[in-house]
């Protein structure tokens, strides 16, 4: 079995970068264009500590739906399992990303997973704070924890952009509204907060200490930050939901919790064992990173990571 | 954490029959009807060879869908994993087990996964033999011997009620012709080696001596029968897919690979492990065993079995 | 053949008015309750002016998606038939009338037709007006000629019910948007619109004026109102949509185009010969009139106003 | 107003035919290619037998979906309104005319319209005779008796396509029976009936004597073969679904009842004046003629045919 190490990541970013070239740079990004295709980098943070990072690992971008993770562990704690799964179901779907005919043709009348734009705008309104801006500040501030990054802030220009191309969340806002999920009076402040988690500057290096935290189960520095039940419950939905209409394929060839984001980034979890953080900013049609996609294969199979498998 | 133990089983067995109440008994299933309601057996399998049983585990019932693991197993080991998921897909789904729908719609023109009604239909055209009977035969030796129960034989009665009342899986075969899926002069054989295979004759031993089998990681006596490769593709399937559209629910709840039948029958597997063989006749709308999967969620818990808790 | 008085009109009122029974009222009418479920009036106007009433003709009800037929006509008007659509489809379909589904599914990315609510906000912002108040009198004053009412009003209640109860059609308008049907700076214009016209008061006498206004091919006291080709394209698409997903019973057993809304009006048109307004506000699921349901194929059997039968 | 007359018939075609590029010939069709492309046939029978036409008037093509009119006036003769809707709505639908999704998602649980395919197979098991030969002998003598045709056979070439080619319609069969709509027993034979009758040879000349019967009411040579309560049924269910789902355009810019086939023929039918006959092979996505299109729609306007401008 291949053994960790830079060098030997250095050696996965050079086989995967070319792959990007099939992709595309996601087109509501301010400040990202093509030019920014065949980034690629991987950092993996082991439970102990140990930090291995090869590419672009500079590279900064928008956290986007791996906020969903985020806001995710955060409305568990604050309003438990009982009150987070009235208002959005726990079940994988074949939809996309952004679909509402599931809410109108669902027989439970909820969104089918947290992971669906639908699904994390009901989990947005349940964070705790009396405005938005509270709410925001102990998202921030819990990022920053986990992450140990004190310089995670919001980009202004793609927050911007998000309020600016938000018709859509904007209508499934509204859905939720007359399905009695989320309140008329909530409705705006859930998209803002929906709309600036998204919208955080961050590195492979974040994405890596995220998978991480929940690789321990929700312990930062000894300390235990998020209930374990809540962190297996996340984990789980992000098997089967993570990487959207394609979390299957990912469940069978990478075999671990993953989630990806639209500016490329992905956040791989092998329970107590390692966090993954990977950006490449080239997608497919379904949202996902094309080379970190590969890149997760190789890893998964090489240091023999598959759950399925041991 | 609790011991494994014949009493411990015996308890849970206790504690959970009486959610059977809630649910029904298939109604096509000869020989069954409303007086099975509470039955309920498990058995649980180590690694090792230690076996734990409580119940009524003498009871005999048909394999149904546990048949898409086995036939997943074969197809995958006679024809390889890049042919099998030329025909069928390997992402989750929110439809119902019989769906068709999906066949139509989805931009893929297959079968979303091998658990769904038309996805096993396809996989049991890949099946060597020069005709149904063989295939039958070989299908029957590889579950006798996985078992070690030579005893496995068909259930004329359901196999005859299987296809008489089998016009919606007709109807699924058909749509895969058309697909250019399943070619028309295997159309028959197809749909006679699915219901052959759903009416076998099984007890909670049998399937948690499956179960057992793919924690082995296809290891049978020493032998290895099915590629790791395979076996670890047919459990991500399982949690993805192996409950059909209660899925998500059983992997936060259960966390590991586990796939159920309509006649109540559940097969789950902790890698490494433990196989479980529960049945619990009395099924929800959605074709799973209430007091099954009651059983399970407590299993997971008090052993501490869930993948993602670790 | 029966000829048509007021005696025999009295006759189809007695004999439909106990059909109600069997529906409801619908729930977000303000003033509106099960004490109002066996009222059922209807007056025919005739080419020539002459008026035959009878029933509760003196109830008073809100428009309600009647007014997708006069927002039409003005649409028609003020930007003709190539914009209008351009924004909406002219297709029957077979869902509901409050649907989301087809926007996001329909290849051609837009409403399947005018008699749909998402269809009818994408028309509500083609009536010409410096603002939503210029607009809605431009309609008033429009409906106002037609029915020779100049006391037909906004229901206040209504109105302000229609804006709190706005959520579903407020999420079709941001759907709308971002498929670039409805520009965002007319989005609360055309919703504002289409509540208000929703809102506006009238009688049996009202809505028959209509269909006698359509049945005259756009002519209204020797003057020409109306394009006679948009008229056409009007009754067209109520015969084949404007009982939403009962029309082609509607086109079988009346055969002549009608149009429902969901406070029990419906107004039909006999091109050439007649005018119909029916009001009975008790409604059946797909939201359309039981009493006048049956009422209108009375008359069309006795009258012999079926389009398909001369 | 145009007058009706063969030189204006021949403009049309002259016209029209270059339209035909657009589209392409089915390609199941035996016998049939590319080269087929640009022919165009109008045919024009008046109720009282005065006969108009032009082009292509000796091309002979299959029946294909008309039959589907043909059916189900038998259908309505042989059983009645009651048994006939009992298997089949008479709503529009956005699907495609070969949907399967529609069976599985409606809640009346059958086929929306007897112009789909799955309603058309219902239908076809509702005409009497003790065998399918004598089933289809039945229809074929009322064919040629309304046609004035007694050389319309079966074109076996066709029939034999149809047969091979059948999987999708043999899929909607068997998902009709799982619905007890079309009993097991009756199964191959409604299908074999339904392929024969689309496979009859035609002319453009026997489309409009079709169509001239229905504008006659179902009288022909002063005898009445046709209840004509079923006549104006089926035509009110041709305006709002006889040319799949582009038929909302065709009431719109025609305005009279149309039914289309594959193989590129049209009749239509102006009740109490007029049958029309088109063969344009050249058909668009939605399995509609193109040049047959235009043609219609110029005479509809130039003849002033439309039933809701009049």
């Amino acid at each position: 079995m291949t053994r960790l190490s830079n060098d030997y990541i250095q050696e996965i970013v050079k086989e995967c970068r070319p792959f990007a070239s099939s992709g595309v740079v996601a087109d509501h990004l301010p400040g990202k264009d093509q030019s920014d295709l065949t980034n690629l980098a991987i950092t993996i943070i082991s439970d102990k500590g140990e930090v291995y990072s090869a590419g672009d690992d500079g590279y900064v971008f928008s956290l986007q739906s791996i906020s969903k993770v985020i806001n995710l562990l955060m409305a568990l704690e604050d309003f438990g399992e009982d009150t987070v799964f009235q208002k959005v179901d726990k079940e994988p779907t074949d939809d996309f990303f952004n679909s509402i005919s599931n809410l109108e043709n669902y027989e439970n009348h909820k969104p089918y997973n947290p992971m669906l734009n639908s699904g994390a705008i009901a989990v947005a309104s349940l964070i705790k704070g009396l405005n938005v801006d509270e709410r925001f500040g102990r998202v921030l501030t819990f990022l920053r924890t986990i992450t140990n990054n004190d310089k995670i802030v919001l980009d202004e220009d793609v927050y911007r952009s998000e309020v600016k191309n938000g018709s859509r969340n904007r209508s499934l806002a509204y859905f939720l509204e007359s399905l009695g999920i989320l309140p008329y009076q909530e409705l705006d402040a859930a998209l803002d907060l929906y709309f600036r988690v998204n919208s955080l500057k961050v590195t492979s290096r974040d994405l890596a200490e995220i998978g991480c935290f929940l690789a321990k189960q929700g312990m930062k520095d000894g300390q235990r930050l998020i209930d374990p039940k809540h962190v297996r419950t996340t984990l789980a939905i992000m098997i089967t939901s993570g990487m959207y209409n394609e979390s299957g394929s990912y469940a069978v060839d990478v075999g671990f919790p993953v989630k990806s984001g639209v500016s490329g980034g992905i956040t791989g979890v092998v329970t107590g064992e390692l966090g993954i953080g990977i950006v490449g900013p080239a997608i497919n049609k379904k949202g996902n990173s094309i080379a970190g996609g590969k890149a997760l294969r190789k890893l998964s199979n090489d240091l023999n990571l598959n759950l399925f498998n041991r």
